[in-house]
């Protein structure tokens, strides 16, 4: 493979205002200069679109930095070196690493991890091997602090994080797995996953759905979604009950404040622990959720939705449509 | 002293509806009976009016029963024994129970604590040695997780338990405390008590006040409010923060569900830790509590204010008036 003297690239075009559209990106070709020392070039195979990207959309100061108008997004993504200013990275390696939203990436060595293709498809890597499985288990076993025996409510479950949670919370012992979601394909899908009792939020008040999926209460809660759904939790919730909060998609894109929760108060009462999470702290449990989920992905107890869109072109639509809930499962871009 | 043939007790005459008012309760005269085998009569000296009743006036599920109506009113209360049927507790003696609300009460002696009148004032009990004290001694250390260094801020500062939260977070190392209170006279207390920053927080947003009063944001707060409170908590807390959710006075008569906190979502970001706390689960750090408070009261570094009202009538107005602050430290009354 041969590095072109060209390559494409999504911009950020302006900030969004509530929803994106496509006006919000831009498409541009750039000059693709050689790798300087210690840098490597990598063309991109598949790259991530993730809905904490819509924060960094925003001029916020937040745990990361936000994008940058007229300058390229990034995210990660998984390609092949085509390029190697270092003796450490090789041409024709498959990498992970943090530049995605263009073609052809040039990234230092040092920020590169070489993957095994031949082990689990190149996109695995950027989901159920990855950040995205890791946030699924150590958020369930560290910030929600699952035990056995318990009975968890997943939100956003049909989502790449949130089908992960509900099978490892099954495959740990969980005594029932409740998820929630926006369509009657998902919700049928959750049941194909293991999930005990699965609604589509849509059919009607999420307090009434979700206690009457789980008349007894839950014990922990793994938040996507914020608003209605982690009122409705909270209502639900057991005394002692542990709240992940992961994700809050319904808020996003919202110019309000939201409404809800409106009945914080609860958690007095009920002791409950709403822990704020967020992956980066959690790399440690790397190892411990990696081997647990080769082993379950190699005997088939753990299965992984992707949807695929293609072509650089398609990444910002995929992103504006996966903030939307048009995936099930983990929503990749193939370049 | 003599056990009278009637007695005086403070009866719920009917659920409030928002805002309790006199007419929701009843003062009676009642047969006095003899004590059973294994009760006490107590002579109740000075009995305990709470925040947390409120709830208990609502036919509601929660973590302690409702009260009935026209039955009567329970909570703490400290006594002289004036009448035993019992080997183990003597005529003469001072001791604590749950029977208030009333002038006498039958008790069984296994359900009384002997205390030591002579070592602190009576209603000490029902305060900063009792549950009140422990109260803000576990919410802060258990609860909140305090550690030395951390800017503390508490809400309801100039109350029972927010007074100690305040000054027990100085004592035990704070860099800086803060509290909030609802009028000037408060405020004043409260820097005399040995806050670092108060605010009056009828003076504006409580956002923008917490937000001078701590421009380097809070590490912990204590929260005995709810509402904007806790949104403003939320606003400033850095990263790692812990919330000691232990009250919700704001709310407590309200009819509407609140408005706030509208920014819950700020919590993933900075992986905030939110814990709903009652001091029930934590009588294990009693003598912990009990042996530091003891030492600062006698040095005189531990300050502790009452607002005292007098008579069994006065019951109903004084309950009425501590949800409406009128208290500064512990609301008790003097039967």
């Amino acid at each position: 493979m041969r590095t072109p003297a060209q390559t494409r690239q999504i911009v950020l075009a302006s900030r969004p205002q509530g929803w994106p559209t496509p006006e919000n990106f831009r498409l541009e070709t750039v000059d693709l200069p050689a790798p300087a020392e210690g840098q490597v070039v990598v063309a991109n195979h598949v790259m991530s679109v993730d809905p904490y990207m819509r924060g960094r959309m925003n001029d916020v100061k937040s745990y990361v930095p936000p994008f940058q108008v007229d300058r390229p997004l990034d995210g990660s993504a998984v390609g092949e070196v085509v390029a190697s200013a270092s003796p450490d990275v090789h041409v024709g390696q498959i990498v992970l690493h943090g530049l995605g939203w263009r073609e052809h990436a040039v990234v230092p060595a040092a920020a590169v991890t070489v993957v095994d293709a031949t082990a689990a498809p190149e996109s695995a890597y950027l989901g159920v091997l990855g950040m995205t499985g890791l946030t699924a288990y150590a958020g369930l076993m560290a910030a929600a602090r699952f035990r056995p025996g318990d009975t968890v409510f997943v939100s956003g479950a049909a989502g790449a994080v949130g089908s992960l949670v509900g099978q490892i919370a099954k495959l740990s012992g969980a005594a029932r797995v409740i998820g929630s979601a926006g369509s009657p394909a998902k919700v049928a899908r959750l049941r194909e996953l293991g999930f005990d009792e699965a609604f589509n939020y849509h059919d009607g008040p999420v307090r009434d759905l979700l206690r009457a999926a789980a008349p007894d209460g839950i014990d922990v809660y793994f938040d996507n979604v914020g608003g209605d759904h982690l009122e409705a939790a909270i209502d639900s919730l057991t005394t002692g009950g542990r709240v992940c909060l992961c994700g809050a998609i319904s808020q996003y894109n919202s110019t309000e404040p939201p409404a809800a929760p409106r009945n914080l108060a609860l958690a007095i009462g009920k002791e409950l622990t709403l822990q704020g999470f967020l992956v980066g702290g959690h790399r440690k449990l790397m190892p411990e959720f990696h081997a647990k989920v080769v082993g379950w992905l190699a005997d088939g107890s753990l299965r992984w939705d992707e949807t695929v869109r293609e072509g650089l072109d398609a990444a910002p639509q995929a992103f504006i449509d996966l903030l939307a809930g048009a995936n099930t499962g983990k929503m990749v871009v193939r370049l």
